[in-house]
């Protein structure tokens, strides 16, 4: 499969040396708004092709699945733009600025025929299912709370910092929990609770409670001025397991109910954690699929509109790109 | 020092062991609404008179200093009888069951020329000050976050699921995280948010936003139904720290910002942990003080009043027994 990298960033860089070590898949293009910055990426990373403009890759039969690379503010004019290319999307989360942008990307996509997925890498990596298998074993009982938090220090970032580019520290760091926190208690959410610290026209620190069907409880916090320890802690009748690194599971450990080590996982080796994502494009792609079964669009919306739903709690209103 | 123990439940029996072991402390007397449970105490821990009602402990001359070990529900109604008394008076936490009742004990205590404090464990032990020595170095720089939790499976006992009992998780389980943010925050709160699941008329777990001015944030979880890891995590601009066990804590330990581990500590070995908030009374009464240093009245108060405006914001009220 010939992959275009759309954006010659940072995370676009972890992509291509993940892509480079993979196989059945190589980076054949990248696209960045200055062709010399281009050239400099795909000569870095051995890419074939080197684009000054996205509507220049776009228009290149050969790519067939494209990576969204640019900031979640440009991620439905970019997502949009592939699919009227004709090229199947795996596009980084935060996914758009809110469900609506969202839904009008899944019907072009249907329209198109083409798949299109968010790149939440958490939800495809093997961790997911090593922490619901631990849940399905029963070994910590049912599970009913769960904690979850983490903050980077990029509150200087131009992402994080520019209202105009959806900055804040919701949709870059909080999809995180709360996608923790949905695949551990489910899709029945009763109610979100939301506080935030703004500076400077964007969350910088926020705290939220997700309240459940069947009387589950999630406490999140996340942010972008201070480092948090990243913990994910899953509460059940019968014990708990705590989840080290949200943001990409190192280690999982189970205790019982009286705080004694009973179990301990560590994740598979992997490259960077980006090839689980790519390979479920791949596989979907084969079968046809318009979307990939480890992040249903239905479950990209759902989680868009708790973040629309706080944001508007917030009175915090983010100026769209269409 | 006499120590007399009201109440002769499972908090009592620690509380007698503890004394056991301490110097220029002993227990005295202990009173229970059954003189044969109050007999069954005094031998079990070789304390000398048992008492079947507390007046009549209240009575005895010999009697300091008395430790309210009886459920929260009746803790005003037993500290009042204390200070009428003319006793100094120890109260188990939640101080009482709501700001008002504090504020009465308090002036009581005054106008008597008595000592009352609340046994807010934590407060007095040497971890407090170890985190705060910890902080003032300045090694995890200027602390902006915090995250707790901490859960019990008590949801069956009488004194949780009881609203006439001032039932749920909040004033028995909550008040350790609300402390353990305001030990490391201070004591300028602008805004607490708080969710919570009831069932059967008490709060079982809840979730609450503590920001206070400056900036900070602490996120916290609660709970009567299920266990918890009971990490308290304090998140500043250079790194951050793990509490190990807010509720009796046993491990400090120290990250930078790449998460490598920098410093860990363990407390000193102690009796109980309960050693710690009798001595600050002792000292306290042999300076002629009326309150404890380590847990200020304004403090009790302080925090008190969070809990009543947190059960406010849920309609939650405890009927109170004058």
């Amino acid at each position: 499969m010939k992959l275009g990298i759309l954006g010659a960033g940072g995370i676009a860089s972890t992509m291509a040396k993940t892509v480079a070590e993979m196989k059945g898949v190589e980076v054949y293009a990248v696209a960045a708004r200055d062709l010399e910055r281009a050239r400099v990426f795909a000569q870095k990373y051995e890419v074939k092709k080197a684009y000054g403009s996205y509507e220049e890759m776009l228009a290149d039969d050969e790519v067939e699945l494209v990576y969204i690379a640019t900031p979640h503010s440009h991620h439905y004019l970019h997502a949009k733009m592939c699919l009227e290319a004709g090229k199947h999307v795996l596009c980084e989360k935060a996914f758009t600025v809110n469900a609506e942008q969202a839904q009008k990307l899944f019907d072009l996509a249907k329209e198109k025929k083409l798949l299109i997925t968010e790149a939440i890498w958490t939800r495809y990596m093997p961790s997911r299912k090593m922490i619901n298998d631990i849940i399905e074993s029963g070994v910590i009982g049912e599970v009913t709370a769960v904690t979850a938090n983490l903050s980077y220090t990029v509150s200087h970032v131009e992402r994080i910092r520019k209202p105009e580019l959806a900055g804040g520290a919701l949709l870059d760091v909080g999809v995180y929990p709360i996608n923790f926190a949905s695949m551990v208690l489910g899709d029945k959410v009763k109610d979100v609770k939301a506080t935030a610290i703004f500076q400077n026209g964007v969350d910088i620190l926020d705290s939220i409670a997700m309240v459940f069907e069947g009387d589950c409880m999630a406490t999140l916090q996340c942010g972008a001025r201070e480092i948090s320890d990243r913990m994910g802690s899953i509460f059940g009748t019968r014990g708990y397991m705590q989840v080290q690194n949200i943001n990409n599971p190192e280690k999982i450990t189970v205790f019982d109910t009286e705080h004694k080590e009973v179990a301990s996982y560590v994740v598979p080796e992997q490259i960077s954690g980006y090839e689980y994502e790519v390979e479920s494009c791949m596989k979907a792609i084969q079968e046809g699929k318009l979307e990939c079964p480890e992040m249903p669009h239905a479950e990209t919306i759902r989680i868009m509109k708790i973040m629309d739903d706080i944001r508007k709690s917030w009175n915090y209103e983010i100026p769209c790109i269409e």
